[in-house]
């Protein structure tokens, strides 16, 4: 029996990606096999798609750390999960809980270990966690990566509370995870955006206060106006060197900024942060713990995750297009057909 | 210039209160007179005019710790209030920020140093906060005691996540407040009572739980059965000793539970909090900073104080009685006339 | 190849323990097999012996949480050992880093599975940590259990600093352990015995402070008046529910206890947590991520674990009758004879 | 009555210092009278006599933020000091305990406020502490602003414990500080300096390896190969933009950076933080509370300060002209005459 998963076997980008058919592995002991159901796409994926080599990617790779699926069979000991039960991967194959650390960043999906863009994975039972109830498994897929990058900025460094001002830079994949978890805090969200279309949106979904950041370049003065002169409470701050300036401005005395994702070149002025005692906090993704915690926030509360667009995983290769070229708000999907 | 105030001034408890009429005071530097508006009770107050001498009260004392009330003058050297300013006093007097301490502890108002149950108090201005806009006098007076230890237990010591779920001892002043903090934060709130109707009335506000503990004397079990058989992941443990062994058992391995108020007597097994790896903490009101905090996600999130029934100055006595007999949800106020 | 281990095979205590000889196992994926050169025990184990069957222990059984040795062999996939190495096992074989929960629990060695009392054991890699360099076997076997509650209480939990104030409640392993540990932080301890011969000793360890409780059964008011009045910032409480609540009047407003081991019967009143504000948290040896940060410290400070007196793997049985029986200070160990 | 004491009048810097006579104050209520008798210095206070205006300065404005001496008086309502008592004075007045804010920033003295290069000083009670009873008043004087900071970013953010390893830039008054108070915790000290008999000084005081950076301009490469490839736990950053970005290839991943003090200018690349997961914490002096467990641990283990050479109050500026312009190692401290 058999198995199609798109690798990774050349630096020719997007439409360098092979669909290859392998032997369909065996769990096991501690093993899984989840047949994917769907997948989500980051920037992250995208990249390592366009520039393996500089990363180090060994061929062939299969990529993507998103996915969610089914248990279809199980190895000897496994004792979390059982046929049938609808699991997320874990981003890091290696971070239950606690604390980061060199062998947890050698273990992450889609990079340094193949991904989820197979019809079927083996993964270690430690690496799974089982999805929010309410989802469909586009919608799980969007969490592993996204998702969790913004709970762990802001739950678990940020230890948001009621009341608090948050910024988020952008409209990407983790300013809109984050913006639906401040609101679920009970925190007031502050959110920035090039396109009025995209604000509106986010107003939609709870933001209370939103900058087009194209009509008003000086958008960390308006945040700090809005907040009675005082800076926000933390930044999720998705942008780059270019914004993390503006950032550090917007930021009360004593805050915290959250530094996430792939940062565009350039370079900061450190002395800001020195002068007003911030906290500045290199977040990647998070644990395994983090995760379960963040679904049962998910869950209890119904919460729906964002999903831009929806490809087919023959499709896979219009979807990193659509990722590349096409304004879009929320996650991007791809899901394996049905009845495959 | 006179005030009428509300003294202590025998053991003879409520009947035994007097009602004095002293010179007004000015504001010393650093000073604020504040012409109150209107006091919420705690149980603690009604204790200290019942017991006043094994509490080391000294005759006479003014009662109650919780006012509020507007700026009327200010002395030199205050900067964090104008006249007109809308405000409510610290229950500790000199815990501005950080951890508590016995020069805080011997800063109590209504015990250690006069209340809230007077036309006028002149404070330090490190002792008073500015109240959310949208409460009315009576709103705003619940906050300073039972409002602020639920916030203290749950968000700044237990915090408190979204998806986490609380169990809640009674539907007394603290647990309504840790009801709608929980909620707020997108937390699931277990709570119990002896009547069906305060159960109901606590649905409403949120509770995704309620246990009626008359019928249910095993809850504990009960609330381990909600929770997937895993235990609650806090505890705001109002009742006593007899309820605490319970509560023990009903939180999950390595949750925390918040001991609170005037507990009852009685003794517990501590072997389980070992075993379960529990934090137990002690909470005691809370800090200005806390306050400050707290009064932004009220405001942000126009939370409204759930009041029982408001009682007139001149029938002070009154408010304690009910207190003392009759069943009620919610916070008991006594305001001042409005046109004096 | 065979290999011997002793085990719980009955419930007639200590005498009933069986030297058993069994096939040698070989390591698995991600698996060691360790050849253990000593042990060390706990009150812990010697209960687990005494009664088998209240604890649910599954015959036969091997007991012993605590031990050390080289590793001999590995199997595919293991990354963090290589031969030769010497390595100590962890207490929870699934406790690598962040909070304890059930799964953990169920991981115990010499408990829920089996322990070090054999000739070699099998453990899965991530259930392993190197040992300091210049601790011999039986130091090294001193670690697992005693020396990590001890690290987990006062420098993962109670957060210990230079100048603060230690009260540890006799001389048992956990509490010498405690007391290295403090000193190594520029802490100050406060300790308690019977015997003026053992508190003698302690001093020799760099303790501050002894007391006799038997002299001094008023011990908790010496430990306030020590610390003029204030009382104590931690205690690490290895007594039981008679001296904790001495423990909690002798800690300070705001202050710490750490629950820890084989609490004898008894109640304590709850109040005085409530009203002083203290942090009680129970305890529960601790993390792979805490041992190997512990020992750093041990390492780099060449810190000796004291040892009471070591006997030989064939007359194991006389190291638990001497820890039944007989006073000592410091760890008892047994092992392997050099020449196996 | 009058006192003397060294005003900045003018931007003429060290030598335009004025020698002012006033009248002698009195403290007000909650106020203490302090004879001052010794100071210390900080670039700091360097910086404002050479560049009051761009500062903000106020003419006439006392300098100088350290300061040590005697209460010989106090107001109504004081009741944390009697007469006699030897203290230190608050670099900020107003920070008591818990977080940094906008007020309290405004109250730093020797900048915000007058400072203590005076005869005596009028302080609230709140913005004192005692000193080690073991330290003259020139060693007790370099303590408020230089020992505070660096036991801030050890002890309060970095969570320092035995075991770990620190990396200091140089050996200004704040890395001397941070040397003693990590070696107090059985931390490891890695220090730089271009100055052999400044790193041999070091070592005497506990380094446990030292780095020539001008021999070893790689010095980063050098510190990861003593951590077995890992790199440090905590850096204490006091140098500017410069040796930040090598600290932050110094640091392990997880590990935090304590940023302090004037830095130079400059920027930095923010992606390794992001890569590495780092903290980077802004430190700005610390707390009363934190002011006070410091000298619990200074005066437990009869810490000694380190003074590099004491000037006399008439020959303040000599102490400016010595910071500026020739190599010391330790405090530089300005002594009242004993006899006035």
């Amino acid at each position: 029996m058999t198995l199609r998963s798109w690798q990774i076997t050349n630096p020719r980008g997007i439409d360098g990606l092979t669909l290859a058919e392998t032997e369909m592995p065996a769990p096991g002991a501690e093993e899984v096999l989840v047949r994917v159901r769907a997948n989500s796409i980051n920037y992250r994926d995208l990249s390592t798609i366009l520039d393996p080599e500089p990363r180090g990617i060994a061929y062939p790779r299969v990529p993507n750390s998103d996915g969610a699926g089914d248990v279809v069979a199980i190895g000897d000991s496994v004792s979390r999960f059982r046929v049938g039960d609808r699991v997320a991967g874990c981003f890091f194959q290696k971070w239950g809980d606690g604390a980061i650390n060199a062998e947890i960043m050698a273990s992450a999906m889609g990079g340094a270990v193949d991904g989820m863009l197979s019809e079927y994975v083996v993964l270690n039972q430690a690496a799974l966690v089982k999805v929010p109830v309410h989802l469909s498994y586009e919608q799980a897929a969007t969490l592993p990566c996204a998702a969790l990058t913004a709970w762990h900025s802001l739950v678990h460094v940020g230890n948001i509370s009621a009341g608090d001002t948050v910024l988020l830079i952008g409209t990407g994949g983790v300013s809109i995870f984050a913006l639906q978890f401040a609101v679920l805090h009970g925190a007031r969200v502050i959110i920035t955006s090039s396109s009025d279309e995209k604000l509106e949106r986010a107003r939609q979904l709870g933001a209370w206060q939103t900058i087009n950041y194209r009509d008003n370049p000086g958008w960390d003065d308006i945040a700090v106006a809005l907040t009675n002169g005082n800076g926000v409470d933390h930044v999720v701050e998705t942008g780059g060197a270019g914004t993390l300036s503006r950032s550090i401005e917007a930021v009360r005395i004593g805050g915290s900024i959250g530094l996430i994702g792939v940062l565009t070149g350039g370079e900061i002025n450190p002395t800001p942060v020195m002068r007003k005692s911030l906290r500045m906090q290199g977040i990647y993704v998070g644990s395994r713990a983090m995760f379960e915690r963040m679904n049962m926030a998910i869950e209890s509360a119904s919460l729906l995750p964002v999903v831009d667009r929806d490809f087919s995983f023959d499709d896979a290769k219009a979807a990193y297009h659509h990722m590349q070229g096409a304004s879009h708000l929320g996650k991007i999907t791809i899901s394996m057909p049905s009845g495959y």
